[in-house]
């Protein structure tokens, strides 16, 4: 099989928003140029939260349109959903015969559920959590192992999630190793200046901090939302410090280089007020989205078609998945 | 789909006995012309202790080739693999989205193993669990509900597998009962005297209790382990309690009625030995097994013939399970 696969998941959801456009979908779209990519929608991940039909229904497609709007190509990557690759769940069933429980208890995600009822003073510390939270790490190890992924892009505070994959990895390697292993995978941590776009308030963009801009924004909202960010009362004719703004912060990863340089003269000089500064940052955000927001609505038009597309990308899943789950059946005696 | 699918898993190990012969196989034969049977080997389960492929790849077979040796017809009992249903463990994954751990916690295997780490003072009461105990329960709700089982047969001491799977059931109806529900499975509990076989020593015969016959044992070692059942000292010529004896007990699960009546005067009248019904039990017990126990080392002897049974029943289950399946990823959202 081909070395180094490159694989991520995809949160099927409509909330995108600018810092995951800078922080996962750009760097996922240029790692495409580099390496045999395999990204798909979690659309069984998502069955923790979404429990109605049409929502995720809705999810996966907006999810997927988010993706290829942007500029993702079908055809240099293979796009599926995770729920049309029968042979995760069939590995995981095989992984988890091998996972000790005590990895679970220490996963991050499923402490953090843990700490929440316990700071809310709920004695019975599993209230609330289900079986696909607690087994998650299981579910995406079979996700990356099942395409034989060595490279997966991870945040700075996910770093767990790789390990345990190459945890469980090692666990079935150690007992069946001698009729197939499987090959460690690693992550890509992109924590460079690059990749990190900070919210309205500074800090990093996230949905959990509400500092964020949703990534398609009708133009006048998209003009409102940057007019809100917050910036402090220095006169329009005050020299200004470019490195502590967010507006221009966020300028910088939309507007080339030769306009950030002037604007940054600009407002080191004095004389262009927090209102121009943000037109700029209009301007530049809008120009490089407006394409790419018409695009999604035209795939939002033709569910079809996004259909279409997934269904393509799951058969070439497939036949990958297949070749490493029979090979892993006739290593544990099943096949 | 059709009422009332009768569904057991058949453990796959060679290691069957009497007891199991007339406790589990032969109510399930009998059950095969009443309802609509479907009997899987339930090889995932059993990767939870076998971590040999060629032992698990024996077990599967002769586990296979134990029941159809003993009647069980292929052409009216579906007989499959739980590892040739993949769509099994994709509704594994979905009911696990919907399954409080809580649940999990309160499951009487996964609470024996902490008991017995607990008695042993291990301080960690996870250790040596994995996951797939853990999630067993689940495993088991998704062997039931995929092939719209309603009926399944459970030991006394069991019950608690048909109520979680209820349970798990339940939860799903609740969130998507509109659009797609699962039949409630019931619990068949045969304990019956006629189901349950007395060991060596008097209580009831399992592999735990050491007290076990094997079931296809050749004529020479079958007629040694009737011989070492143990009896006590009582002359020869006094009269005897038949219904304190083991080996008349047994007796009377094999031979036919005129013949334990028989028995049963001759003991009572004195004058006939424990060894004199030793031997009517050898004779007994190898009249009904000597067939079966040519039959069965026939099939080993033909693997390949027993992979050709399973491959059909798997065919047959799957097309059910491809059924259920489509439904419930509809009623998510994932159809």
């Amino acid at each position: 099989m081909a070395a180094n696969i490159y694989l991520t998941g995809i949160k099927p959801t409509g909330d995108f928003h600018l810092g995951n456009y800078i922080g996962a979908i750009k760097p996922a779209l240029a790692a495409a140029r580099e390496y045999d990519t395999y990204y798909f929608i979690a659309d069984y991940h998502a069955l923790n939260t979404i429990k109605d039909a049409d929502e995720l229904r809705h999810s996966i497609r907006s999810g997927a349109a988010t993706w290829l709007a942007c500029g993702l190509d079908p055809e240099q990557t293979v796009i599926y959903r995770q729920s049309s690759v029968p042979e995760t769940f069939e590995l995981t069933t095989i992984l988890s015969a091998l996972t000790p429980k005590g990895l679970m208890n220490r996963a991050h995600a499923y402490k953090a559920a843990r700490d929440r009822n316990n700071e809310a003073g709920i004695t019975d510390l599993d209230a609330g959590i289900n079986m696909g939270l607690y087994n998650y790490p299981i579910l995406m190890a079979a996700d990356i192992l099942i395409m034989e992924a060595t490279r997966v892009p991870v945040g700075r505070d996910q770093s767990q999630h790789i390990e345990y994959t190459a945890d469980i990895a090692g666990y079935f390697n150690h007992r069946f190793g001698s009729a197939y292993s499987f090959p460690l995978p690693k992550g890509v941590i992109d924590d460079s200046d690059a990749s990190i776009l900070p919210g309205v308030d500074g800090r990093k963009m996230s949905k959990s901090y509400d500092n964020h801009i949703p990534l398609f924004l009708p133009e006048n909202k998209l003009k409102k939302a940057i007019r809100r960010i917050p910036t402090d009362s220095t006169p329009v004719e005050d020299p200004k410090d470019p490195d502590t703004s967010v507006p221009f912060q966020l300028l910088a990863h939309f507007a080339d280089e030769d306009r950030v340089a002037d604007v940054r003269k600009r407002l080191e000089a004095g004389g262009m007020g927090w209102g121009d500064l943000k037109n700029e940052l209009f301007e530049a955000v809008n120009a490089e989205l407006a394409p790419k927001r018409a695009r999604y609505e035209e795939l939002m038009a033709e569910p079809a078609r996004i259909d279409e597309i997934l269904e393509a990308g799951s058969a070439r899943a497939r036949e990958r998945a297949r070749e490493v789950i029979d090979r892993v059946r006739a290593a544990i005696g099943v096949g």
